[in-house]
């Protein structure tokens, strides 16, 4: 994928998950959503921490304690591990592009 | 910083390195630049890793090979651990956002 903003799956019925590098335990992907949510009642809850960004679009993420954050290109979100958290809303009239950094925890 | 895409440093007489996270060896950093490039004849040569993505502007880097390779928002370049390389300009009409991802190469 040589431009994370323009070179953008056609094909939305799933969201897309494209690996741009892995490298020493860091994981740096992109993630389109066309209105995909994670399923009602579950949860991420992942051992390594993530931080996000939102290239183009919007969305939502809502935490354990319920509180919410809502995303438009430029915010971000840190996700340390441990911290339960779902995709509550995705735009389902345009492509929202997500720049996701993943790197473990532990030492 | 609450958005990488609006809220721009005002003073841009030299490049301005935000740090948005740091944690467990990975730095996240905006950096934004307004004509700026690195010196003739430096280069940058880093033991860490970096990534970065454009957010906005344009920018182009150089290799030591003499490879150049112009940036716009949405390209994205792979700067391994001794890999040198300076930037040889950004646009000075407008603001240029940077987004690297910086980590450790050893064990």
């Amino acid at each position: 994928m040589k431009n994370l903003l323009t070179d953008i799956p056609e094909i939305l019925t799933a969201e897309v998950f494209q690996t741009i590098i892995e490298n020493k335990g860091v994981k740096i992907e992109r993630i389109t959503s066309l209105g995909q949510v994670t399923p009602e009642g579950e949860w991420y809850d992942q051992a390594e921490n993530e931080w996000v960004v939102l290239l183009k679009g919007g969305a939502r993420l809502m935490f354990e304690d319920g509180r919410e954050q809502h995303l438009e290109a430029g915010d971000h979100a840190w996700l340390p591990s441990g911290c339960k958290h779902r995709v509550s809303w995705t735009d389902p009239q345009q492509p929202t592009l997500w720049l996701a950094v993943h790197w473990p925890n532990g030492e």
